[in-house]
């Protein structure tokens, strides 16, 4: 084929996925249809719960893994030359997937998003994120390779970012400012970040509601910017 | 893989497909992410633009049908099983397409709008949309086979569609009301019609972003519909 083409490997949930292609939308430099990318999205809603996958381990997350890596694989064949994933718990599984890629070329939305906030200067950083992400400990990883320290929120915060995340947005309801304000005086207050990372989806999608500071780094907005330049599309001015 | 998987060929333009894809999430009954609809979508930004391809003519729009059916070929290989194409010009292309296809079924989205405008008891009909669908006469046609009356627009209210279409909603804005206002005062009181359809996806957008009233009949709300039923899945109760 030749030309370029964003692969984005979704459904995690659909409604972020949803979200994220509007975000490549508004950031590419194109007034007319065809200067936007090529994009193939394959919203494959029947990946099992990615922190059930990973906490449960073993055939769970082998399963899942498998089911990643074939929605990968579709779209390798299908000619997509980038691939993005916005859902951050999957990111477990980054590196092996890469590995079992032929042409399909991977942009690490933790990776990418963890050097975004380096470059900021923020030290202390706090992740919003899944059960499944935080244990994992993806955010913490590549945050720590980085310099950076990556401080866990008490269990009561994680509890209401779990809420938000699970009672909320995935049932289509826009969240709960109120949840939203006692995580934000966690963070700065008790915590002492000096930043903090929306490290799923659909906080992201909550941020697309109601909007939220600069102290926010949307791994979301990092991904879509980083999925269009590795294209050879050019990013809109803001 | 045995189960239902709904293609969407998209692209035209991709703001458009974004939109479709967001009325398929709404309008689906499902409050987990496994309850959405396993959907591939291929926003294909390269394909010519349809107007100027079939107003073209001969190799124009070869090319243009040529590039729309590898696109359905690729969803058709990916597993697809039934295929949306949130473009009202694409379907002067629909029958010969549907006719190279194996086991993808199309949902044509003029014929189901028709459909339901006809159910609804309407007799004189509106259609808004681009040059190119209305001197193909694909709306006129399917209209006139279920006894409805497609009136024309004046060459003025249809230099203000396509306005609102190519300088407006295709450069990512929001679409004029005024041009809007004086289309609607024509279809009413010049014309006569008792119903009119939103016949271009953008200005399917438009109506999702100021709101229209119930007698103007959305031909991708029809087609979000029916694609979700003939995927087998529940439509959400409004």
């Amino acid at each position: 084929m030749g030309e370029a083409r964003l692969g984005i490997l979704g459904g995690m949930g659909p409604q972020a996925t949803q979200d994220f292609y509007q975000r490549i939308l508004d950031m590419t430099d194109a007034v007319r249809d065809q200067e936007h990318v090529p994009t193939l999205i394959w919203s494959d809603t029947q990946i099992p719960d990615r922190t059930a996958a990973i906490l449960g381990g073993g055939e769970k997350a082998e399963a899942c893994y498998q089911r990643l890596l074939a929605g990968a694989q579709l779209l390798e064949r299908a000619g997509c030359t980038v691939l993005a994933i916005p859902c951050n718990t999957s990111h477990y599984f980054a590196d092996r997937l890469q590995g079992e890629l032929k042409t399909l070329r991977l942009v690490h939305m933790v990776r990418e998003t963890a050097a975004v906030m380096a470059q900021s200067g923020c030290r202390r950083v706090g992740v919003l994120a899944t059960d499944g992400t935080v244990r994992t400990g993806v955010y913490q990883r590549e945050c720590e390779t980085l310099g950076l320290t990556c401080v866990p929120l008490p269990e009561e915060a994680q509890k209401l970012v779990m809420s938000i995340i699970y009672d909320e947005i995935k049932r289509g309801e826009t969240g709960s400012r109120e949840k939203f304000a006692l995580i934000d005086r966690c963070l700065r207050r008790d915590l002492g970040c000096d930043g903090a990372i929306l490290g799923c989806t659909e906080l992201s999608v909550y941020r697309s509601y109601h909007g939220l500071p600069e102290y926010y780094l949307d791994a979301m907005d990092v991904l879509a910017r980083r999925s269009i330049t590795a294209c050879g599309y050019p990013l809109r001015m803001v």
